[in-house]
């Protein structure tokens, strides 16, 4: 998408070097920074530099070829693997990615692996604009059905979001957002309610920063606001994203995505989940299997502590709580499928349920014990 | 309740002021600020030093009996009241308390009115805490029979809470919390989880501080968790306050408690209201009157901005969004009855209905023809 007029992606790679965005920089700064080796990789995931689910699929796979270009022995590569793998345990894109990396070197001479790293990391990067793309679509259908249902030709399309799953967490276009954008860019009026999205405010920061970077009108609220704004009719759709949907269609995503399924469904509103396939994880099944997946808990300073800019413009951190009180800060939750209008995919929309997404993903479905035995299949 | 060991009251009257604790410096530090005049008032309430409807109830008191103090007369007297009720206009404990001192005085000769204004002001403190003593005794009855009912004497009952209504809301005891602090000090173990409540934070900075000045054991989370605690059974039992409840149970609180309210309904965990009588507004009926009160909008710099603490310990406000976003800041919602469990008054626990409350408040129910013409009278 766009930033100052020009086409910008999250994620480059040069002959020797990859180029991200420092996330952690924004909205305050724009700030480019180059990862030379494996544990810049692993780095920049971390402590989410770079962060969101297809672009630390991507990122991981650029960091295996930056591995490979250093030590390409079997050695070199699981180790690399391993410490990708360590930084963010719940993204199921990481893991996915890591796997297709291994399973592309692992046969090839050492001498060999440096190239197609990088090209299958090009592959990866590729693929998940293209995927978003086709997501985009099938969202501006959404919103456009919405518009169109309305028929005044005039009030602008509300939409509601969690979050940040724009095209800064992905290489280009965003998940949830890029049907926003496909249908901002196809001049259809649209207006961004974006939760803020404590306690990283990827909301706040990153998805308000990038709308208006497009130029995408948006306003920011808090999370507690999004429930009123349904109850008094001022959202048409919700549209998030997702770290990782069980092939039951259970969604699991940034903390308070559940919150505002409840009040969409109280509502009346729908409530749209884009999931691009490699989130999809087909190994978990069946209606209770999603609420045992562990979550990520993350570090109580970012409850207590919370960064933003002074007037002066400098970056600075100030604690919110008294120094005595403890903080807890799971990083997800699950919104169980009963609560989801709808997933959308890079082939289409599909019913949250097994059979849903087994429609979609036929081959995906079939070659998982756990989806097809839940279907009844022996 | 105490802090540093000594009873503590958020307001107390001397011979020619009143002393408040500056409620803006918690949690980072211990303010009291004297009181002089009802600008001094108003503008404590406006700026929200003194926050919580019971106590707003209570500081406007104080604030016609320092008018009365300088000017007496019928003109004064109207204009001190219409500075003080336009403080804060979601809030019916001001406009009850400012009637209560109108109705009181009025009738009165110019010079009597000053002594009888103080002794109304006394009162109505004394009776908040009668009133939250008595809340307070029957959601200990409510914690306790959590505890037995679980039977296992050892792990603690897990109480979420949403926004400040603690006694820093109240003259003591507080609302919400009352329960809490008559459970912990009859030795039940218990543990509140304190949603820190965006944007302004009465959670993190009012219930934490005030909790841990008590010697309560409670955790900070960010407003997004909540939903997730109790899908995974970590939450006993949900108890809030409320700004204002409607004669038919609808609870307008503080903006998010809707969504809490939904969860609880969601993963069966019982969700209580404390509603002080004086914060029921007989005059809203039916099911869908709360739905077209109008919710105060506050400033959108609440959402943007943020205070806090540098590590060096000094106050500093701090920018969350990019400088060209917008924000929408609405303070209250209205949690529907039938999400309800239960509405604890200082008469004991009511069904949320018109039927519930009324039974409890016959007498006020009567009186009000909105009430009284819902249920069925001429």
């Amino acid at each position: 998408m766009n930033v100052k007029g020009q086409p910008t992606r999250t994620i480059t790679a040069t002959a020797d070097a990859v180029d991200i965005i420092d996330q952690t920089a924004l909205p305050h700064a724009f700030v480019t920074r180059q990862l030379r080796t494996v544990a810049d990789v692993a780095n920049a995931i971390a402590t989410m530099q770079v962060r969101g689910a297809p672009l630390i699929g991507a990122a991981a796979a650029y960091g295996m070829w930056l591995a490979a270009r250093k030590a390409a022995t079997d050695a070199a590569l699981e180790a690399a693997r391993a410490a990708l793998l360590a930084t963010r345990p719940t993204a199921v894109n990481l893991r996915w990615a890591l796997d297709a990396l291994m399973a592309r070197l692992t046969p090839l001479a050492p001498a060999a692996r440096a190239a197609a790293a990088r090209a299958a990391a090009d592959a990866i990067a590729e693929e998940d604009v293209a995927i978003n793309r086709a997501i985009g679509e099938h969202a501006h259908g959404v919103i456009r059905q919405i518009f169109e249902r309305r028929g005044d030709g005039k009030q602008k399309v509300q939409i509601l979001t969690h979050c940040n799953a724009g095209w800064l967490a992905t290489v280009d276009w965003g998940t949830a957002l890029a049907g926003v954008y496909a249908a901002h860019d196809a001049g259809l009026p649209v207006h961004v309610w974006v939760d803020e999205t404590r306690p990283r405010n990827q909301g706040a920061a990153l998805t308000a920063w990038e709308l208006g970077a497009h130029g995408v009108p948006h306003t920011v609220i808090v999370d507690n606001a999004g429930g009123h704004l349904m109850q008094r009719g001022q959202v048409d759709v919700v549209l998030v994203g997702t770290d990782r949907t069980t092939a039951a269609g259970d969604v699991i995503n940034k903390i308070g995505t559940y919150l505002k399924a409840l009040a969409a469904r109280d509502c009346g509103v729908p409530f749209y989940v884009a999931a691009p396939s490699p989130s999809i994880d087909w190994t978990v099944d069946g209606a209770d299997a999603a609420m045992a997946i562990p979550i990520e808990e993350r570090s109580p300073d970012e409850v207590t502590m919370i960064a933003g800019a002074t007037t002066s413009g400098y970056a600075a951190r100030v604690r919110l709580t008294p120094a005595g009180s403890a903080a807890h800060n799971p990083g997800f939750d699950v919104t169980p499928a009963r609560l989801v209008t709808g997933i959308i995919t890079e082939r289409g929309i599909a019913p949250a349920s097994g059979e849903g997404l087994a429609g979609l993903f036929p081959e995906r479905a079939a070659a998982t014990p756990a989806a097809a035995t839940a279907r009844g299949a022996p």
